[in-house]
């Protein structure tokens, strides 16, 4: 693949997804930071808060490279000895506890033994499961990938169900999305296809997750609401820095790591042993927070 | 060593420091749950909430034992085959940030290959460093490792400074104490002596850290230390979940999350490269946070 084209796609798709997310909540404050990665590389990190719709968020741009020490080698599984990842990464954090979190990432992969690929996905995580929404969420997703292949938007709802799942509280993150990589990596895989591909995920997300905002940004919020936004919240924190090999790998490979932990919510609860009342809204959630599910519907 | 000797005296323990902190903070309130590990072995949880000192904490008693997995192999570096490990463990969150947050944790652990050996620490977290209290907790300390070998309090106060750090962020977790591992473990070691100094070190918590909260509790309270607290609290979370053995032990081992994540405090908060004003009392702890810190002062 050519290296600039890369560059400058995802540049301009961070830079449309923030003027699209501006225009939405005009009272959102964001912050340009661009860095260099000691390691090499850099990136120009965009970081909001204290938006009428989301209180807490990031859309960053990064283009590393370096070394790969033991512990990435050993993530990667490979034996080659440095890497250029180039990406596109944002998390929005609702204020309004029915509009759901929403990730979204594109990244290409480099490796000098002249291995590459695309890798990305999008999920959201409500804090309140409903299926209309879950539906028109992966519907979107499915038109998304059956432009490209048929069989993708299964195959990717299934490693995202496998991703986005936290072993230590047997339920899954949300609703779940898409997730792929190594996408092109195989000999005499079609890239070009795979770079396509991630435009088209990155170019979806406005349309994907803005309709599903608008939906729900001014229902009627409850203290009881809130306290369970901080609690998903909570969960949202366990499975990033537990978990999230996007995290992991920024933190071991000595990336910036404001820009990383970009992904926190403002807020975040824990309570000892909590649990839902039964038939209560969050009952229902919990209940809906597993892999597997078909999120298709019929409407 | 003889195990029943250690599950009696783990659990008179963990009913001792209870009764302390319930005549200290009588206005917490405390729910037990005794558990069983499917892979074998359980526990007695203890977990307090909404006290007048203490927001949230928990000390707990375990004794699990099972199969070593690969993950479990490679931490431990060890090729056995099961383990079982025997503690006490507990963390407090106190609601008024000018009071530390503290941990402390005595274990035994023995491999079927014969090995065993003891474990363990204490120290401490101020959301605001202040010298002369942590020169009074170092000091106590001292006394504790003094009584066994007087070259104990530096070397293990050496670890603690490289254990409670987080390289991603630069900091340390608070002002360290002592943490130490393997004790007893080599050929010909003193495990009674392993045996007595944990037994020291778990007596001596509540003597160490109650002064410290007396001296404190009643310290005025404004909305920037309640603020400055709960960024303290999203670090103690990233070292916890990235970080901390013990709590990734317990993820990876099928431990009982509710226990583990039992260190959680009740609310963290997490800003985009928050800074601390110059010359505040924010950036003055901040500054402190540094690894090789001579706490014990002259006074």
């Amino acid at each position: 693949m050519n290296r600039q084209d890369i560059l400058v796609q995802f540049q301009a798709l961070q830079d449309r997804i923030c003027e699209g997310l501006q225009a939405f909540d005009p009272q959102m404050v964001w912050q340009e930071d661009q860095w260099n990665r000691p390691g090499g590389g850099g990136g120009r990190s965009r970081a909001g808060k204290e938006g009428a719709i989301w209180q807490k968020g990031g859309v960053n741009f990064s283009d590393v490279h370096g070394v790969l020490n033991e512990a990435l080698r050993v993530q990667l599984k490979t034996k080659a000895s440095s890497f250029q990842a180039t990406g596109v990464s944002l998390v929005l954090h609702p204020l309004n506890p029915h509009v759901p979190i929403v990730h979204m990432n594109v990244r290409h992969f480099r490796l000098d033994n002249g291995q590459e690929w695309f890798g990305g996905g999008m999920d959201l995580t409500p804090h309140y499961v409903e299926r209309e929404e879950a539906s028109l969420f992966h519907r979107s997703l499915k038109t998304i990938c059956d432009q490209f292949d048929s069989s993708w938007y299964a195959a990717f709802k299934n490693l995202a169900d496998d991703y986005f799942y936290l072993p230590h509280r047997e339920e899954t993150r949300g609703v779940g999305g898409v997730f792929f990589d190594e996408l092109g990596a195989s000999p005499g895989a079609n890239l070009d296809q795979a770079f396509a591909f991630v435009q088209a995920i990155g170019n979806g997300f406005l349309p994907t997750y803005l309709p599903l905002v608008e939906r729900k940004k001014d229902w009627a919020v409850q203290q009881r609401h809130l306290d369970w936004q901080n609690m998903r919240r909570g969960r949202y924190v366990e499975f990033n820095l537990v978990h999230d090999r996007g995290t992991r790998f920024g933190l071991v490979s000595n990336g910036r790591t404001e820009s990383i932990l970009m992904s926190m919510p403002p807020h975040a609860d824990w309570a000892y042993n909590h649990c839902p009342l039964d038939a209560s809204d969050e009952a229902d959630t919990q209940a809906q927070l597993k892999k597997g599910m078909d999120w298709l519907g019929e409407s």
